[in-house]
């Protein structure tokens, strides 16, 4: 079988090592040494450009080298009726909650103003509760959010999430819907997005939304940069309704040198990092995919298109 | 009962309220007030005037008003046979485990590292391992280092616990003695202390014991400023041999402006804010030991002068 090799930030040698020892008659074809179109059975990519995937006839299956599946199908051409599948990987799953328990943890212990005090060589003592006396909330509840949402359970939060359908999960308030999502909202004091990017949630994490969150309420985003409405996020710290942000998603990656983000005192910029793609444990949820398309079963983690994940 | 309060730090009339709502007849004489020092029964101190207890001739009972007792031990004329009660209290100790797994959480995720980057504005990931692949070591397995290991465990850490005596901890590999010492420092990328400070400990992060660790350790250290060698940390980082410190603790509090750690890169510096007392949730354990002491029953969470903690 050929397999499609396509991104640009991940080591095409590092997957061609793993997923050789798991399927030895697989032939992965790295970008852009195409070889014969027609040869190719599935493509295994980050960001593809738009329009190459419908060059490819004979494709059966598209598989995301990341947890979303956005970047695959913004591509107008898409080729209609092949199977998107999203990457499950229970090592990147770890990785994500994580951070998202690092960040909680920072955002619930106002480390940003104590980085700032920090700045100014300033002692001085704030007022702390504890876990169990901060609310979380979690906007989706996927595989990526309810492991999170679950985990900061652990560390001891009052936790609530918010999907789009209902989810239930154990000690854990759960809405949906719109209404649903207005509850969620104001019972937020730290805030995690964990959503798809769809056109339902593109731009979500708006002026409105940061309204009915309680004031002095903080972002975790580690979803999308599309989520983000950049120039809202800027209005609402310095207009004190945020208190801080913590950003591993941007619009444009990399975040341009000049952009406004890097020097805020308030927001705390990381590079895309919170799961990055490990191959020689996502290896594994891949070359499944690729045996259950060579023997006609079932593919896992297929992606809606009607809804977009 | 007469029970004298002292501190620079806490709030005497928060004490006052929470106290006299458990023990009606109690009456709290806050310092500098002594009154007829004949009535004192009792002491809820932090950091006492050295000579001070000793001018009180029916003490019967020394309360700390944190978690260690150094600031009570180091008066050399403490009054001989009067028993010395440490705070324990469950709201303390999640509050610390809550500052460990976040200081962990941060410098297992390289935060000192992207915040450098993000003051550079440079977009650059760095391989990251997950929890299970990190190994951390704790020194000191009392109430508050027991309590830290295991929250570090639930997090997923690969987690060892040193301790004078030995102790055992579900899951978590322990180590006691000098020998034991050698072993846990060997295997730990990230070091935590929370030892008691006693003759014994003053001093122990020095640079034989960074010495030990694995190149490129991070410490926490949320104990108290005692136990490091302020220069000796100072050089390790800047020789490389540690590559990050976050410390809650310092050997002159408020941490004086011109201090080196303000603006050192790899350090990042809190204001004695691991675990503030809380008086809400403390006045139980003290009331609880006032109780004891006036019906004669055993005093909890006595201290062992012998050993100093």
């Amino acid at each position: 079988m050929v397999v499609l090799f396509l991104s640009a930030v991940d080591s095409a040698a590092d997957w061609q090592a793993e997923l050789g020892r798991l399927l030895p008659d697989l032939e992965l074809r790295v970008w852009p040494d195409l070889g014969d179109p027609t040869e190719i059975e599935a493509a295994l990519v980050w960001r593809p450009p738009p329009g190459l995937l419908d060059r490819l006839p004979n494709l059966k299956l598209i598989l995301s080298l990341g947890a979303g599946v956005d970047h695959i199908l913004a591509d107008p051409s898409l080729p209609p009726g092949v199977p998107v599948v999203r990457l499950v990987d229970p090592y990147m799953t770890a990785a994500m909650s994580e951070y998202v328990q690092l960040q909680v943890l920072r955002l619930h212990r106002q480390d940003p103003a104590y980085l700032e005090q920090q700045r100014a060589r300033r002692w001085r003592t704030l007022p702390q509760p504890n876990a169990a006396e901060r609310r979380v909330g979690v906007l989706g509840l996927g595989v990526l959010g309810s492991d999170a949402a679950l985990k900061l359970k652990v560390l001891g939060f009052d936790v609530a999430g918010w999907s789009r359908s209902e989810r239930k999960l154990p000690g854990i308030a759960t809405f949906c819907g719109a209404d649903g999502l207005e509850a969620l909202l104001r019972r937020s004091e730290i805030l995690v997005c964990l959503l798809p990017l769809t056109p339902a949630t593109a731009g979500i994490l708006d002026a409105r939304l940061f309204g009915l969150l309680p004031r002095g309420a903080a972002l975790v985003n580690c979803a999308r940069g599309g989520h983000l409405v950049e120039a809202d996020l800027l209005a609402a710290l310095d207009g004190g309704r945020l208190s801080a942000a913590v950003l591993d998603v941007f619009r444009d990656e990399p975040l341009p040198p000049e952009h406004p983000f890097w020097a805020h005192p308030r927001i705390l910029v990381t590079p895309h990092v919170a799961a990055a793609t490990h191959p020689p444990s996502a290896a594994a949820a891949v070359a499944d995919n690729l045996r259950r398309l060579r023997e006609g079963r079932p593919l896992l983690n297929r992606v809606d298109v009607s809804v977009r994940y």
